[in-house]
């Protein structure tokens, strides 16, 4: 293939929306469904790149929000962009700051060019329109950018909506004129709040755009969780069906399983190694909470049959002292697990799929409810 | 050789006092002399055990007093151990809580028996006793443990320091007395404050008594260092020559260089781990201060020429970020690169031990003036 990117749909589960799917880009491949850990200021917290290379990370997400404000992108740029500037050589997904100016911000002013917002470091003003939002995202050089979008407050009328959805519309337009980089797969981002007509339309419009994958934005935002689904199911048969799908911002485990259900291909989420800083542990049986005293002595592993560093070799009991110690530790070894959790399961998730049986594996899961 | 601990003596440079050894333990070989990273609260901060094996660290300290009042020595031991419990299966030191009842709890007696002090943690009182501190130290289980002293206030007059130096020497053989583990070496501590007639004669009397190896303590507690380097000098020719010697809690840079210039084998200090929490890093043309705004452009490793994994891979640039925007990664990473540069420089020191050319090795170094 000549393109630097391609998406191959491999195999659509027989019984549920699920795909197996491998997305091609200039740092490397990403078998599909696939969950990306995020590393906010370029950097997984409490992991090196060779900690990401022994949890089986795939692709990573950063912020251009974040790394737009500090330490900049022209700085990250000047380094040889973020693959060098981190040191990580896989694939990484850009947002486009979108969510952060309107939840982490404080917005100013909304208008047709663009959004004015304060800093949350300093409270100093910028303005961030498509355009600039390219140049920021084509100067960090992650092999995914994503479009600038507005992401609507879902306890916004439909009036609202529609409004919000039409600049969308038209950003994503100037972000596909203003983005010139070839080794650079820019993303469209479909939304609509909580309206499915709107949802309709945003996945129509966008994919006659031709992009070269598709983000699912403002989903997971406040609303029920059984919205969100039923939103996934509405637009999936407007969603093209040989681009990659990416949830954004979306990653528990039971929203992994239930996103791969309706044909997403790619998750990022923080709970994974915020959670972790809070001591808490993902497991197949459940939430951990290792700082209690119930696991004072107990010397077996977080999960048993998990294969990460901290399973292989630490217990409960240590990792419940470094926590109650206040050590650095604990945040790295619960990372560690928690983003090997996650990526374990899209690794059996994609081998059920493969094998027709991806209704059972997440129904059994899900049936715990133990997430 | 049929007993467990055992020092050879390979060679002494022929200019000064310093010393290439090699102390046989049943965890391992420690080529000395050597610095010990410190793993206070059984975790050298911000490491992974594979961290601390990247950097070549052959035995790690950590901190009786710390274990004790958490997690408690019988949960270590109930885990196997202290090896076990944190994972590291190279040798381990264990400080007797000495240092740490005198300086961080607040003590409220010092008696014949033992000294009575409050907790850091909880303020609640415990009594340590030199059988107390072999019951824990033998519970932990570390290759090397060491007496139970009084590390008495250099500003103390001489008629005190005598006192604390013959209590620390009937406390050393109670400690004998106590201590039975056969895998388990104990060894003394000279004292005796800042007089030499008293540390020559606590060095004679620990020597009659036939320890395994020395630690000298109370040293570098608040006294200009041209003091202790005039002690090592003293006591020198009264330390057994085919024991080692450690000096205690001392290792910055310049320290390092002097007290293997004047025969000690052991060292340990928090200054690598601690000064790398505060972005600061150690490098043979002088300490950098990362935060500062001069290393903002800077792609350079910490230190060209260092063969760590920080250095390996990243900018000072990139790590400036990393303290600015207060991610942990920055603490690992100096860590690291801090350990590394103490541990490189030992193995350099052996070197030049070897090679008899250990005085221009330490001149040179010193004669930066950089530490």
């Amino acid at each position: 293939m000549d393109q630097p990117f391609y998406f191959e749909l491999l195999h659509t589960d027989k019984h549920t929306g699920a795909r197996r799917g491998r997305f091609h880009t200039p740092h490397g491949v990403i078998e599909t469904p696939a969950y990306m850990p995020v590393g906010t200021q370029a950097t997984v917290k409490a992991m090196t790149p060779r900690d990401l290379d022994d949890v089986k990370a795939q692709i990573i997400l950063s912020n251009t929000y974040h790394l737009y404000l500090r330490p900049g992108h022209e700085l990250v740029k000047e380094a040889g962009g973020l693959h060098t500037f981190m040191h990580w050589d896989k694939p990484i997904l850009t947002d486009s700051g979108g969510f952060q100016v309107f939840s982490l911000a404080g917005i100013n002013d909304i208008r047709e060019d663009g959004v004015m917002f304060r800093s949350h470091i300093d409270g100093s003003r910028h303005f961030f329109t498509p355009e600039k939002v390219m140049e920021i995202e084509q100067a960090l050089g992650a092999d995914i950018a994503m479009c600038f979008d507005e992401c609507a407050d879902p306890n916004k009328d439909h009036a609202y909506a529609v409004r919000a959805m039409d600049r969308t519309h038209r950003w994503a337009e100037r972000c596909q004129k203003a983005h010139t980089r070839k080794d650079q797969a820019l993303f469209g981002i479909v939304q609509g709040s909580v309206y499915p007509d709107l949802r309709i339309e945003s996945a129509k419009t966008l994919a006659s755009m031709n992009f070269i994958g598709y983000g699912i934005g403002g989903l997971s935002v406040g609303e029920p969780k059984h919205v969100m689904y039923d939103m996934l199911e509405t637009i999936r048969p407007y969603m093209p069906e040989n681009k990659p799908r990416y949830l954004m911002g979306v990653g528990s485990p039971d929203c992994l399983l239930e996103g791969v259900m309706r044909g997403i291909d790619l998750f990022d989420c923080v709970l994974q190694t915020r959670s972790a800083r809070n001591g808490l542990a993902l497991t197949r049986n459940g939430r951990l909470m290792l700082r209690n005293k119930t696991f004072e002595h107990d010397f077996t592993p977080i999960e048993e049959g998990c294969d990460c560093y901290a399973c292989r070799n630490f217990t409960r009991a240590y990792i419940r002292h470094l926590i109650k110690a206040d050590e650095i530790l604990a945040a790295q070894l619960v990372s560690m697990h928690n983003l090997r959790f996650s990526l374990r399961l899209m690794e059996d998730a994609r081998a059920a799929i493969e094998n027709d049986c991806y209704a059972d594996f997440a129904a059994e899961l899900l049936g715990r409810k133990l997430f």
